[in-house]
């Protein structure tokens, strides 16, 4: 019987947000396994617990460094380090046997490298897999601030830090990001054009929510962001922004 | 004690997929209000089972007729039907006393009409409010499919069927399509340049997948929704389209 690899989006990682489908999932998994970035890596800890009340095993798996030495090759730099994960679970895999469980904080569809690498995995290792959706990033930003995420019959474009300002200098004017690292929003060059709806550890016990003006509110972001960090010992937030008025094309 | 009006997600509507926070939101309420778009909505049944299974009370609503006619003004046409809605709502919680669940398909924060409306109900009656996230459609349709919603570090606009055709002409590659009622996509100039991830009543008994070269799966596409339609007596479908090879700019 083929083994089986199961993704499971876990949303915030409160079991109150997890969905029964999930939960089966996860209790039906011989064992998950996780990266850890470091010994002891505080996004793992809500991974154990999830586990722990399951009665599930997790396997952290030391998480291979990122060349980020040459931004210029984004696309190759990802490659390689996704090549060194697929290494690292493959030798995980082959001396456990069993259904595995990978567990995806919000939803394996946004800016998560787990369903590439276990396409690979489950090539090599003869597998099959499944993914269990939960609940993303910007649904829980949404929630927390009870908005939605485009204006009337408008789109939305989800994006990353990364490619803010291109997207801004290309017209665009309502913008989820994420994979920020550290606010690059406050780098755009007129502030009091946009509108932000901020969240930090959302669905948390450390969730920090901020919105406003972002020319007005820069000062409380970057207070709120580090305050978030100082509280969990880790930060993943994520934001709307929109144009205050339509921008000159 | 203010009353509380609570905007709670249920993904799919199938239990398995609503998280235990939802849940209890809609055990914690006095009764539920849906719209009905005819005396015998399809799209009632799921509302109306999940609240049986909570013993929750179920009040439908008549949806007021939105005026089609006018497609040039749709911001106009969409406030007056929320405009409708918002009385027709409100009589009925004047009507019934104690907290009142709202219960939306997918999310509230796309493309859902619920959380102005109920934000305007909030107001009128003095309410407070709050949202209860759910499995969002391109979380469900990324799910069934086993995709990531974008290449590498790269974005994705979500939009409607209403929009495509523009979007696709202002060089966008990969965009997720939803409020299509009727296969757009299949209207573009080139579908040979188009890959497609396409789901219908995703996460429900009536689930239909199609996915591959636009211009080879048009046939199926067509035939696939046609039957989720007649399977399940209605049809709400999704897809993510993405250029086969970068688009000459």
């Amino acid at each position: 019987m083929a083994r089986r690899i199961r993704v499971v989006g876990i949303g915030s990682g409160d079991p109150a947000q997890l969905t029964p489908a999930a939960s089966a999932a996860l209790s039906s998994v011989a064992f998950v396994v996780a990266a850890a970035k470091s010994e002891d890596d505080p996004l793992l800890d809500v991974r154990r617990a999830l586990c722990a009340a399951a009665g599930i095993p997790l396997v952290a798996v030391r998480d291979p460094e990122r060349d980020r030495a040459d931004p210029k090759d984004y696309p190759a730099a990802v490659r390689n380090w996704h090549d060194a994960r697929v290494e690292a679970y493959a030798a995980v895999l082959e001396q456990n046997p069993g259904d595995v469980g990978f567990l995806v904080w919000g939803d394996p569809s946004l800016y998560d490298s787990t369903l590439r690498i276990v396409g690979r995995l489950a090539d090599r290792l003869e597998a099959s897999y499944d993914v269990v959706p939960g609940l993303s990033a910007p649904t829980l930003l949404a929630a927390a601030h009870r908005i939605v995420l485009h204006p009337v019959g408008k789109p939305v474009l989800v994006t990353t830090g990364r490619r803010l300002a291109a997207e801004v200098a290309a017209g665009h004017e309502n913008l989820v990001v994420m994979l920020d690292g550290g606010l690059t929003c406050l780098d755009l060059e007129s502030p009091r054009a946009w509108w932000i709806w901020w969240g930090a550890n959302l669905g948390t016990e450390t969730e920090r929510l901020v919105s406003g003006r972002l020319d007005e509110v820069a000062g409380e972001l970057r207070e709120q962001r580090a305050a978030a960090k100082a509280d969990a010992g880790w930060v993943m937030d994520t934001y709307l922004l929109r144009a205050t008025a339509p921008q000159v094309p």
